[in-house]
C-alpha cells in the first residue's frame, strides 16, 4: 500500500521534474545559455581559457574561445584577420577586405566589418578569417587585441602572441557596444573620407608588448607617421583609401597603407589586401611597410 | 525504514525516469525534432516568426527562419539568392550559376540548384547566399518568394520587402516535392534547351505587390516579354543561355537574361552572374534590365 | 504525514538526479561524447552505417558518415578531395591545393593537408570538398579510401564506388595518429623535394576493386610509372612540384601529376588543380592521365 501509494504521488512528480529539464521543440538544448564569456565567468564561475559554446540573442549557438584570465577575464574571441596570401590583391580569403578584386564597381568591399556573415572556426582562426555571431550580437564596452602567428595552435595563443593589449575606456559604448555597430555607422568606402578625418583612437594597455615593441613591428620609415598607445578604427590614406584598423597606433600621417589593416573594396593608388600594403617592403623593418612578425601574424579580437 | 524503503524504490526509478529524456550518444539532443516550419506549427503550436532550429531526416540540425503568419503561416526559409557584386562575372560568391566566370567548359556552373552544397547562415541572408538543408530535405506542396532589400535586418525583412507572393497549387508535389527534386530533374545547362521550352510556370498571390507592382519592377523595354503574376522555373533565352528562376512573372519572348536569375555556368551572348544581366541598365527601368529595387535585393525561397 | 515526508525527502533528491543529467552552461549537450564511429561502434554499439555527431577533444561538434561494416566497421570519414572544375586552375574549389592560381608567391598552397580549416558538409561530400574535424582530432591508425562518383546520394555511396580499400598495418601511428601530424612533418610545397624521395607508401586491402582494375582506371601511358596496390603520401615529380596523395599505387618514375591528388600552390609545368594533371588526356586512358571514372568521383578519406 505505501509503495502503490508512492509509485501514484511520485512517478508524475519525477516526470514533472524531469521534464522541466527539456527545452521545448525547435530550440537549441539549454545547456548553452551565456551569451559571453564575461557572463559565463560572472554567472557561471568558469575560469578557464579555452574553448566554450555561446548563444546570441537570436539562438545562433557557436563555440569560440575564451580569455578568463587576462585584466580580470571574460573576454570573447569574436574575429581573426588573416592574410592567406599577401601577394594576392583582394583574392579569395580577403574578406575583411574584399574577395572581387580592387574595383570602382566595388568601393565598398565584401562588407564584413559592417554585416552578419560568419566566416571559420575559433580552432582555425591563425589559418583562416574567423567571424562569429558575437561580433554583432555582445554588448560590450571594450576590446583586446592578441597578434598571434600563424600556424599557431589554440594552446599556445597566449604565450606566442607576439603583441597583446586591451582597452579600459568603455569606448564601444557610445558607438553600439561593438564593432558591427560602429561600423554601419563608420562606412568603409573608397573616396568618402580623407586622411584628415583621423577615425577612433582609443588608448591600449599592453598585456605583451611596449610602445618601443610596437615601433620596432612597423619599418623605420613610417614610424614618424603615428604614434604608439592606441588602437585607432576607420581611417583614410592620402588616397582616401579606407581602412578599418590600425593596432597599436594612431595615426598622425597620411600612409595608413602601411600599418592599418581591412578596409573597403577599391584601392586605385597602393594595394587592397586584408593586410594592405603591409608587405610594401617585403617584410623588412628598414622602410615602409610591416615586420614579417605583424605581416605572418593573424589579428585576433576580443570583446568584452 | 519508510525512508530506506523509499530509497530502494525511489532512486532507480528517478535514474530511469531521468535516463529516459537523454538522447542515444551519437545523435543531436532531442530538443530539435521538427523537420518544417510546418511541423512547428502544426504539432508544437509556435506561432510566432523568427527563428527556429529544425531537423533533417539525415539528422542535419540548422537554424532557418519562420514565417508562422502569412497565409496560415509554417513557411521555412530555405534559400537566399544575393547578388554581392552585379559587375563580377560569376566571381566569388556567385553560387547560384558559377565561381568559375563564364565558361565553355563549365556549361552548369556550380550546381547548387540540385546539389546538396550548403552555404550561409538565416540571419545573413539579405547578406550573403544563404542554402540550408531543408532545400532538399523538406517535402513541400509551394513556395513563397520574398524580395528583401540588402542589409536589411531579421527584424525587419518582412514588413520591408520589396515584392512578397506564394504559390497555392500544389505545383510541388509532382516534381518530388521541392526544388532540389525538380532541377535534378530539370537541368541547368547552356546549349540543353531553347527559348521555347517555356520552363514551369505558376500562378502565385500577391502578398506585398501587385501586377502593376511586378511591371514597375522591371524595365520598360521589357515588360512586353512577360506575363505578370507567376513564377517561372528553368527557362532558356534566345541564346540558349539557362536560368534557374523569373521572379513574378512568366516569360512569352526570349529576354530572360533582363529578368530572370541563377542558372548555368556559361553565358557567352549575355551576362554571368547570380542576377544574370538584370544591371544592363544600371537599374534604370526606360530601357532592358531590371530596377534598383530588384537588384538590390536579396530573393528569399521558403518551402510549404 | 507520509505524503509530506515523502515530498520533503524526494523533491530535493529528485531535482538532484534529473539535475546531474545536465550539461554545465557553455559545454555541447552530452549526447554527443564520441570522439570517431569506431568508439561509437565499440564502446556504444552502434551497428549501422550512416550519419552520426561526433566531438572532438576540443568539443567541436560536428556531423560525419560512419561506415560501420567494412572490415570490421568503425571508420569515420574525415575528408572528401573533390574537383569541382577540372579546367580551373587553382581557382575557387581547389582547397586541397591553391585557390589562387599557380603562384610562385604561394608555393604550399592553402595548407588544408596541414591546418586546421574545415569545409563542406558530409551529405554533400560528392559534390564538393569537405574537411571535419577529425581530420587532425583523431588518433587513428588506418586509412580507408573510398571513391565516390560525383553527385551520387550518401545511401549509394557504398555500393556505387568506382574503387575501395583500406591499408591495416597500423602505418598513421608512428606518425602521430593521422594525416594532419603527417603533412605537418612532409611539408607539401613546390621545390623542397625530388621525385626520388618517393613518399610513404603503404600495402592496401582492396573492398572494391583490384590491381587491375586500378591499372584500367589510369591511362596506358602512365601504368609503368607506378606499383599497384598501394596508397602514397607526398610525392613530387620531375619538376619538383608537390602532390599529397597517390591513389591505390606507388610512384616508381617521375609522372606523379598524372596519378596524384592535391598538394602545393605552384605547378609552373604541369596543371594546378585539386586533381593535378589526371584530366590530361580528358578522361581518355590510351594516354597520359586518368579515367573519366577517377576525374568524376570525389576522393574520400576515413579513419580508424
Amino acid at each position: 500500500m505505501q509503495s502503490a501509494g508512492f509509485l501514484l504521488l511520485c512517478v508524475p512528480l519525477i516526470s514533472l521534474l524531469c521534464e522541466s529539464s527539456k527545452t521545448p521543440t525547435g530550440e537549441f538544448p539549454e545547456s548553452v545559455t551565456a551569451r559571453s564569456c564575461r557572463e559565463l565567468l560572472k554567472k557561471y564561475g568558469h575560469k578557464k581559457d579555452g574553448l566554450y559554446y555561446l548563444r546570441s540573442k537570436d539562438n545562433e549557438v557557436y563555440q569560440t574561445y575564451c580569455d578568463m584570465s587576462t585584466n580580470g577575464g571574460g573576454w570573447t574571441l569574436v574575429a581573426s584577420v588573416h592574410e592567406n596570401n599577401i601577394h594576392g590583391s583582394c583574392t579569395v580569403g580577403d574578406r575583411w577586405t574584399s574577395q572581387q578584386g580592387s574595383s570602382s564597381y566595388h568601393p565598398a568591399g565584401d562588407g564584413s566589418w559592417s554585416n552578419k556573415v560568419l566566416f571559420g572556426t575559433a580552432e582555425a582562426a591563425t589559418n583562416d578569417d574567423y567571424k562569429n555571431p558575437g561580433y554583432y550580437d555582445i554588448k560590450a564596452k571594450d576590446i583586446a587585441v592578441w597578434h598571434v602567428h600563424n600556424d599557431n595552435e589554440l594552446e599556445f595563443w597566449k604565450v606566442a602572441s607576439v603583441l597583446r593589449y586591451h582597452t579600459n575606456s568603455n569606448f564601444l559604448t557610445p558607438f553600439g557596444g561593438n564593432l558591427y555597430h560602429f561600423f554601419k555607422k563608420y562606412h568603409l568606402q573608397y573616396g568618402i573620407g580623407t586622411c584628415n578625418d583621423r577615425g577612433i583612437s582609443v588608448p591600449i594597455v599592453y598585456d605583451i608588448g611596449s610602445d618601443m615593441r610596437v615601433n620596432e613591428l612597423y619599418g623605420e620609415s613610417v614610424r614618424a607617421d603615428f604614434d604608439t598607445g592606441y588602437v585607432t578604427f576607420r581611417v583614410f590614406n592620402n588616397y582616401q583609401e579606407a581602412y578599418a584598423m590600425c593596432s597599436g597606433v594612431r595615426p598622425k600621417g597620411c600612409y595608413a597603407q602601411y600599418y592599418c589593416i581591412g578596409g573597403g573594396g577599391y584601392f586605385p593608388n597602393t594595394f587592397c589586401s586584408d593586410f594592405a600594403y603591409l608587405n610594401a617592403n617585403n617584410g623588412a623593418t628598414n622602410g615602409y611597410g610591416a615586420s614579417k612578425e605583424i605581416i605572418n601574424a593573424a589579428v585576433f579580437i576580443f570583446y568584452r
